[in-house]
């Protein structure tokens, strides 16, 4: 069990977020990193209103920030190759499997992530906006496009450089999920699977049944909700 | 002058793009890159059409991609990673310093690109849909806060760390460029002058130049238009 109070590792997460957000929020691709490379972790829990100075550690006011006695950084990408670094399995240490590894990181958030996540508000944070029924079939066609793209990429693969789970295979299905959750991975049945693949290993299940246990007791009570 | 045929490393770059995307086009970032670094590149230039199995190459049908005799590889952000592994210049060695150079890389095309790169869309390609205008204050309010928080960020420095250019910086400084252009970085002068301080670099100077001229040479001539 990775979570460790005395760890050297911190992980900083949110208390709490709405039902919708859960298990989407980005410190479980963090979480699921540690997992999968055996390291221990403690947990800091911020809240919607930021520690003073918050900005100083990240500056967008999000989560997760990372540090450890050597270093202190945020962007999950950024973290999931330093916690690669410490594990061979998640990326290996081969130049061209390495940089294919970080490859896939980068076109996870940069190539994939953006489409899908304005597509996927526009079904719930913005569906009251009188301007989302009508640029649906836009951000509809650009998403399609990236998702059939990477279906054709990976084809009858289990993972995107065939055999083998990297932080690039960690970032896609953690992005593929926000796809997911919004219907988008109907058409695309080998993605829909590999979310599935993802989501199976223990290191995952773990991962998220940790970051869900603290909405759990965080839950507002009463008068809040 | 590192652009030389017999070169080992390959950078695909387009052949031709309309005058609105001339010196935005992301193999922009990998001749700086190369510039920077001082690493010698030979350019294959690729039309609207993509050679036959070019999505084997690029999964997105994009460019910039990259070989030398050890890699093959797409995104602009492993790309740079991989040139930084060649110059201590572009990427610190010590372990802090490196990994707040591939946060910042990460942090511009995740946090900062998607946002600036819808807000600039909205005033060109998509200005003609009847929902760009009524989209504008949403995407106009996320755009300006994550500029306004790199803003804060940076501050009074030269680069996001202090005194050292890093792929963090150059990844940043050209995805701010998208943003200067479509007028987004009126309201923030430190932002507007940290992609000055990028331009005026030799080695951006001297990419950019070469990415034009690419385009000069193959103008459409006559019919076409």
């Amino acid at each position: 069990m990775p979570i460790n109070p005395q760890a050297d590792i911190e992980v900083t997460a949110l208390r709490w977020v709405p039902q919708p957000a859960q298990g989407l929020v980005k410190d479980l691709r963090v979480r699921w990193a540690l997992e999968e490379a055996g390291l221990d972790y403690r947990v800091r829990l911020i809240g919607a209103e930021r520690p003073d100075g918050y900005a100083k550690e990240q500056a967008f006011c999000q989560v997760p920030c990372f540090r450890d006695k050597d270093v202190q950084i945020f962007e999950s990408g950024a973290i999931l190759q330093y916690v690669g670094e410490r594990s061979e399995t998640l990326l290996p240490r081969e130049t061209q499997a390495r940089y294919r590894a970080v490859q896939w990181s980068y076109a996870a958030l940069s190539s994939i992530e953006p489409f899908v996540q304005f597509r996927a508000l526009l079904n719930n944070f913005w569906a009251d906006q009188e301007w989302a029924e009508p640029a649906k079939p836009t951000f509809e066609r650009l998403a399609r496009l990236r998702l059939q793209q990477l279906s054709d990429r990976l084809g009858g693969n289990s993972w995107l450089e065939g055999d083998r789970f990297t932080i690039g295979d960690l970032m896609m299905v953690t992005v593929l999920r926000i796809a997911d959750r919004s219907g988008q991975l109907a058409d695309f049945p080998n993605l829909a699977a590999y979310v599935k693949r993802g989501e199976a290993r223990p290191a995952f299940q773990r991962a998220l049944s940790d970051q869900l246990a603290a909405f759990r007791e965080h839950e507002p009570q009463g008068e809040a909700a």
